[in-house]
């Protein structure tokens, strides 16, 4: 049987456009000879698209293009990812039944699991975690078994078609480690000729890795041949912006198995299939990817979907002279003509001529538009109009005077500079401002509001500052093979350049020791059993903090005293549940690239800082008190 | 039996802060002579904590802190709601496993339902719709069953203290309408003596009204006493602030019901349980609560408490004239003393002297502080930089002259407002800014980013312009008792100011047309199931538009033609599903008062506007083409 994946661009919301394009993609592979042709889970509608679900008329026309996608089955099996309407029943919120469905179109006709309710195949499992939230809007398999009183193995079924016999799975439903139901067993001891995964799993670094071990050790064991295929295109639920990479793949009954290359663009993977016999394929598991290859093509292909997405053509880049905007501005170097790229550096007395010098010379190696604005004379204005400004009641009874700190007068001069500037600049421009916040700071907040955390999008803001700087030396090794980002910013010392305090010249510059809090941080966020300071000062108390952190140096060159260590980790942790939390409600979209992006793959609540009784004990007993 | 519901304020995410504070009621009721003590639902850790659920530290304390109240359990029993803890299992994120779970101590003790395999009463029903995603962090008891191979009745069962035998439910358990088991009718079939649900559920206008008309016919069905214990207090996820009003209450055996007073705040409520006999209460149901009342109730109360929980004594709310900055001065009146709260208008050259005079003798009848402070200077030395700048290569073989149009300009003077003048003044003195944005204004985008769309709280974001108006006139005849917002704020003609095709004078303003908009727009959001241009261009050909909206005008009269309706629905819906989006991204905290307040109760995602076939079909037919 002649099958082809089609690793499909699905853009979500828009049902008619993905309908189209896959309808087209069908008239090409019956010319090719293929006998079916598959497509992505919720290749109709788009996998994240928020609340979307509950709009009917969007229901309606996901259903009406569905049937048009029947419609085109004579001559090849058609199937696709859709959502499935039971218009009779309700889900546990009272609305309209949905499920998460595979269709299986052959000769005009959809055909489903030879023991089910229903003519499609219903997804078992539905992902809860990270992102995802399957269950709020659609029905699972084990429910609908429960409520007809039939066990679910026999709602688990193969689809039969005219040549062969399709085992549908969407996506999780192939994830079953930590369930206490696994479909794909309970197919396997069916009459499958082999088995077929489409699905909609965002782009996450090392992911692929692990699904090309899970999966193909699955088909071997199941001796029968897996085929994936996978969406590609960006897809966001508000807060963080999701990539999909493709990677569409074979996994032949022995565990070998064939990948649909390249990644991160459409393409279709053809594969012979033999019905009734093994299928073998050449040459053994990839090996593990090229890391940072890995996340620089992640990033430049979720930048330019995005840009896509709002239709954007012109970007304004704000450039200090240091290595986070330098990087943003050759990412957007990539993937603009040099006309519609605009660098400005905004000097403040505090900036030196050092930086400006950098910013000016990534400027001229970037080969794109450039323009200086200085902030002195505004952040002046705003000194005379505030500093020193006396307030009163109506009733003339009270008055106060107030006055403008060193701290204020910092965040004034970031607001300055994206708010009024930078905002203005794009406006002329005829594009956006970009936001090159990374990781590091957005953890801790070390960033002012409608200041430098401004932006249409935050497209660092998923690397900490060490992986910053290795994309930086990718980007001029491999990416542009020439000296892009000046060598001068990457040996800068980091350094927000807002007071005498963060003179770079005098190597003085931001509060974080980097590359320490860089893993202190990545603990907190994105360790699986996330960290808490119990956990650190723990660790710290039982010398392995170094090794727990993943951190090559010593902590205790770092902090002279267990009182320097506790100040400084208390001083980040009130920072990151405190302040930092406000900051990110009012963030741009994220563009995740690892676990537990910002946004909705790590959902937080303003509640304040918190310890647990555990480290106080710990902390009195370190302190001696 | 004598039994105390306790309403407490639950402070999310600080186990030992409410542990205290609960053991301190327990020696009370003891005193008292109280029998049995029943708390809310996740009293302990708090209910919105995002993803702190993940945090081992964390619930290890949660544990600690259930074992310390099981300690205070002699002479009297504590029932509380916690998070449980089974470190052997697994959830089906690959986290450990944890579940929504109502404790019962007794002489020291935790006593479970009869047949359960843990001592604690596990939540059935796990909602996972609008802002709850308890399925993202707990198993639920169907779930356990499924694992455990045994029927869910055999699970759901009474727990038998020595007094009398308890029916335990937590929250959505009593709700089960869409669901297809119900916990209170397995309940229902054993010995019970009464029931008892502990509940974190969040404040929604009507909401009580409706859990006052089921529960009591659930007691009445039952022909028991139900008990309803509820947090006060308020919780976020980030994006939308939720407050708990507590209303707990005793349904009694037949369906009449007593209401612990006053919502919104800590109170208890005791009850004479005749064990074996039937409760009877005084009184019928209350009367439907006094919409506009109950609004302002909680406008004030989320206010204050988030205030608490920001540690924020002073507030900087800058007044244009208009009437929503109007509103939110006169809320933050009644929660400040009047030497902490500052107004401050901002006048441009586009601003009348009537906004001017208005502001002002808001100011003056508010008797709090105030200033004024133009931005006229700032906005020309913005145009000055930017407009008619001239960029270039670096290499100079490309230039460009940058120009600042009419919009642009507007935008520059909303951010100027609130970046440059609302942050550095809040900064001097000692507090926050307010954004003032309304509903309407929020759903269409009709806002400036990082001008008047910014603020540390939008309090009146979830209140559509009407709205606005209602509860200005109910702050001065009910919580003022005097005219605190001048009576020509409210005659004004809603305007930004920003261009002269905004003159209050000459009666121009802003491009929404109340109360139409309003009513357009709730259909879009609010409603059960969301309308979509098709269905309001199909009420429109059908002639009920107004009838579906609850429009009390005449929308021909609005638009002369078809076409301009058209034209009109697509301008909002385009905006709407367009900047609107983006900007509530990065917008501040929404105060949620009623169903689909923006944010996590009403989910969304970056995709385009977006019109179905049969719109389209349903435009051209109309429009003759």
């Amino acid at each position: 049987m002649r099958i082809r994946l089609a690793q499909m661009e699905v853009h979500p919301g828009h049902p008619r456009e993905n309908t189209a394009r896959m309808i087209a993609q069908i008239a090409t592979a019956r010319q090719a000879g293929i006998e079916l042709i598959a497509f992505p889970e919720m290749a109709i509608p788009g996998y994240i698209i928020g609340d979307e679900w509950e709009r009917h008329a969007f229901l309606r026309e996901c259903e009406r293009c569905g049937g048009r996608l029947r419609e085109q089955s004579h001559g090849i099996v058609v199937v696709f990812g859709n959502v499935a309407m039971d218009w009779r029943r309700r889900n546990e919120d009272g609305r309209v039944r949905k499920y998460n469905a595979m269709f299986v179109a052959e000769a005009g006709h959809f055909t489903g699991p030879r023991s089910g309710p229903y003519p499609y195949v219903i997804k078992t499992l539905l992902p809860n975690y990270r992102e995802f939230d399957d269950s709020r809007h659609f029905c699972d398999l084990r429910k609908l078994a429960l409520e007809e009183h039939r066990p679910l193995s026999e709602l688990i079924a193969p689809v039969p078609l005219r040549h062969a016999i399709l085992g549908g799975l969407l996506c999780e439903d192939a994830w079953d480690m930590d369930y206490s139901v696994s479909p794909l067993q309970i197919l396997a001891e069916t009459d499958a000729d082999f088995f077929l995964n489409i699905s909609a799993s965002p782009f996450t670094f090392n992911k692929n890795h692990k699904r090309n071990r899970v999966f193909s050790a699955q088909a071997a064991k199941l001796h029968r041949p897996l085929l994936y295929v996978n969406q590609v295109g960006i897809q966001n639920n508000g807060k963080t912006v999701f990539s999909f990479d493709g990677l569409s793949c074979v996994y032949d009954s022995l565990g070998g198995h064939r990948e649909c290359k390249p990644a991160f663009a459409e393409a279709v993977l053809d594969i012979d299939l033999p019905v009734g016999k093994p299928l073998r394929l050449p040459g053994p598991l990839a090996l593990r990817e090229d890391a940072i290859g890995t996340m620089s093509e992640a990033l430049l292909y979720g930048t330019r979907k995005f840009l896509e997405l709002c239709r954007v053509e012109r970007v304004v880049v704000g450039i200090s002279g240091g290595v986070d905007s330098a990087v943003v501005a050759a990412l957007y170097r990539r993937l603009l003509p040099p006309e519609n790229l605009l660098l400005v550096n905004m000097p403040s007395r505090h900036n030196s001529q050092t930086t400006r010098t950098l910013a000016l010379d990534l400027a001229r190696r970037l080969e794109c538009m450039v323009a200086e604005i200085p902030i002195e004379d505004s952040v002046a204005l705003t000194r005379r109009q505030i500093d020193g400004l006396e307030i009163h009641r109506a009733d003339g009874s009270q008055s106060r005077t107030l006055s403008l700190g060193d701290l204020a007068m910092e965040n004034v001069q970031a607001r300055d500079r994206s708010s009024r500037i930078l905002a203005a600049l794009a406006s002329a421009f005829g594009g956006v401002f970009t936001c090159n916040a990374n990781k590091s700071e957005l953890t801790v907040g070390y960033t002012t509001l409608y200041g430098d955390l401004g932006g249409y999008l935050a497209n660092i803001a998923d690397l900490w500052k060490m992986e910053v700087y290795a994309i930086a030396t990718h980007l001029n090794e491999r990416v542009f093979g020439r000296i892009a980002i000046p060598p001068g910013v990457m040996s800068l010392t980091p350094s927000a350049e807002l007071s005498p305090a963060q003179n770079v010249d005098e190597g003085k510059g931001d509060p974080l020791i980097y590359p320490y809090h860089d893993h202190l941080f990545r603990s907190w966020v994105e360790r699986w059993d996330r960290a808490a300071p119990e956990d650190i000062l723990g660790w710290y108390l039982d010398g392995n903090l170094e090794e727990q952190l993943g951190y090559a140096g010593r902590v205790r060159d770092l902090f002279p005293t267990p009182a320097a260590f506790i100040a400084d980790l208390e001083r980040w942790w009130n920072q990151y549940q405190g302040m930092g939390v406000a900051k990110r409600i009012q963030a741009p979209p994220v563009l995740a690239l690892k676990k537990r992006a910002f946004g909705f793959d790590h959902r937080e609540s303003q509640m304040g800082p918190t310890y647990t009784e555990h480290y106080e004990e710990l902390k009195a007993k370190t302190l001696g008190n």
